[in-house]
């Protein structure tokens, strides 16, 4: 086993995990307890008892989010169930506090059913000010945040979906400026087309780049697929304008850009070198990048990012979810809009001064990155 | 407005709440990021995919439980509603840190339903490692109870039955020494048959006592008694042996003790002067008790516990809820007993070695409390 997972197993039973909850009220005598607790508490509960948008101003409700998993899409490793995803909730817990202030919870779920999911969001949603949804397999993560978004008064987001859009786009500016010669019809292919997949091509569509084409495991969705789910089926006329049919390695010829979020490995040196002058490569399956960096570029690559802390151009969500939800808590927000999705993308891209071929995101330390984006929801 | 609920009040808002959620490891730098999050934390949630009770080793689970309530029986207050129980909840949930350092997160259900209730914290349940049941109303928290005890695999008790079942069993047995001359037919009136009136009838038959009669709002509840509730049914045999029918107010004259969890003022001075020589009077209505201590003593009560802060004898549930949760967790407990209740409330009558009528129960800020009962929960 390498060192980095021997050290995180040793770190996380060190600890019994990451998370813990802390009171922000001393509690040394009785008067605090009465203040606290009862018979003060009482009155708290009271006055939100007659109103129940009042939870916002007296409790935890203003600042804290839950992460919501039901463990069926793991980080890159399948479906490991409920408890399986608590040290990733608890991980992105831990980013939301360490980033921007949130105090997030981890809810894995003992249900993978789409109806049992969206019920019980919505029975636990009283004490929290927005839900992130985690880690929730294609197609069913879709249909659990349109219901969400529709029934609840709170904003609700998958992450995987548009945290991810919001990273890569605002990558993919920056990369082109770097490049040069950019348009609305640069080529772009995204290879996968999970709930990642599906929201970068749908932002990208959003943001107006014209010639987008996307892949699943058999290869380019085109006018004459039969076999989509629906979240594909509505991409089959907003993308994919050339109606090129085939495989990844078929119609990534010609390229400008390829955006991988499927699995490690599924990219080439040939199919690199099959693609346009100077490509922009973002290899962002984890832990096992679509190609390496230097694969990539020995190819001829001109760009390269990944999600790995490991090389440069790291493109992770980090970048995005704590300031998506910052915003959304201190403005107010009772629902997401790509509208601010693609503010959030322009923001984070507007954080690198001047980018190059190294340098198209900041870093995931860089204290401009969360008051940025959280401007830019509202 | 009183002064300790404005002052409660201004607390609340000027800490929106009472909780936040911490880190307990550090992120500043990229090791950090991939030993808490990716790539690191992928072994972990691969080792707890292949066997789920790692959980417990590698995170939160281990020393985390859910405060649940769904608002309808909020302290004396009533059907409120999820939003309305948040601050009780996180006022537990500060409680349980404070003296056992147990992390309480406050989960508030938008829903009144036994069965969509049972069905949700299930549900939730893979995070936690025990569940703490709050201000659900009679009967359906019995049934709630009951269910979950049998279907989840971690320890699940609803406070309001028996934390306040063990404090008061404690400050009976404490109570009795000081006035001497008891037995186990001692005679009992438990005035209230809701969630803590029968949960404390029930603790102190077990440990023996013979002659108890419980009140419900239409008077003791007795053989002949058509209208009862499953759990107030359970009661006619084990209950009332000198078959006593009537209000209150008969059936207290004579009586040696009264435990009074009901509401403010059903006690008066005439039914304490018709009680046995040196009557013991729990008054634990919250926040207007039975009687106030006063009055109680005027009509010749020879002890007085109230569940308020400024009286002698506080009788309040968070002298035994953090550490029966203590206890469970530490002791890798997966379902609570009566028995372990039972050696509860000795061990909290033990940690005051020379009671008086002022002093049957220890302070809730003594330290030797919470040891003392996590040792009774094995």
């Amino acid at each position: 086993m390498e060192k980095i997972y021997r050290d995180s197993l040793e770190l996380h039973r060190k600890h019994h995990g990451k998370l813990e909850v802390k009171s922000k009220v001393p509690i040394e005598n009785k008067t605090d307890l009465s203040l606290a607790y009862t018979p003060g508490v009482g009155q708290v509960s009271t006055e939100i008892g007659k109103n129940a948008d009042r939870a916002y101003e007296y409790t935890l409700k203003s600042n804290t989010i839950a992460v919501v998993s039901d463990g069926s899409a793991i980080l890159g490793l399948g479906n490991l169930g409920a408890e399986a995803a608590i040290p990733v909730m608890e991980g992105k817990a831990v980013l939301f506090k360490r980033f921007a202030g949130v105090d997030a919870f981890p809810i894995c779920l003992a249900t993978q059913d789409t109806e049992a999911i969206i019920e019980t969001v919505k029975r636990i949603a009283p004490v929290f000010g927005g839900i992130n949804l985690e880690d929730i397999a294609a197609p069913r993560c879709f249909e659990i945040e349109r219901r969400l978004m529709k029934e609840l008064p709170i904003p609700v987001m998958h992450d995987d979906q548009h945290g991810t859009a919001v990273v890569v786009l605002a990558g993919l500016m920056n990369a082109l400026k770097v490049r040069g010669a950019s348009g609305k019809n640069t080529r772009i292919v995204v290879g996968g087309a999970g709930s990642a997949g599906i929201a970068v091509t749908k932002l990208l569509i959003r943001y107006g780049y014209t010639d987008i084409i996307i892949c699943d495991s058999k290869g380019a969705i085109h006018h004459n697929r039969k076999d989509l789910i629906l979240e594909k089926e509505k991409l089959k006329n907003t993308t994919n304008p050339r109606r090129l049919e085939g495989t990844l390695v078929e119609v990534i010829a010609g390229a400008d850009v390829f955006i991988g979020v499927s699995k490690g490995g599924t990219l080439n040196e040939a199919m690199v070198r099959s693609m346009n002058a100077k490509p922009i490569v973002f290899a962002l399956a984890n832990p096992i990048p679509e190609i390496m960096p230097d694969r990539a570029i020995a190819a001829g690559a001109f760009i390269v990012a990944t999600g790995r802390s490991d090389f440069s151009n790291q493109m992770n969500n980090v970048l995005a979810f704590p300031g998506i939800f910052r915003g959304a808590l201190d403005n107010g927000i009772r629902q997401f809009t790509e509208a601010m999705f693609l503010n959030a993308a322009e923001r984070l891209a507007a954080c690198v001064t001047e980018p190059d071929a190294n340098l198209i995101l900041p870093s995931v330390f860089d204290r401009k990155v969360v008051p940025a984006i959280a401007k830019a929801i509202k």
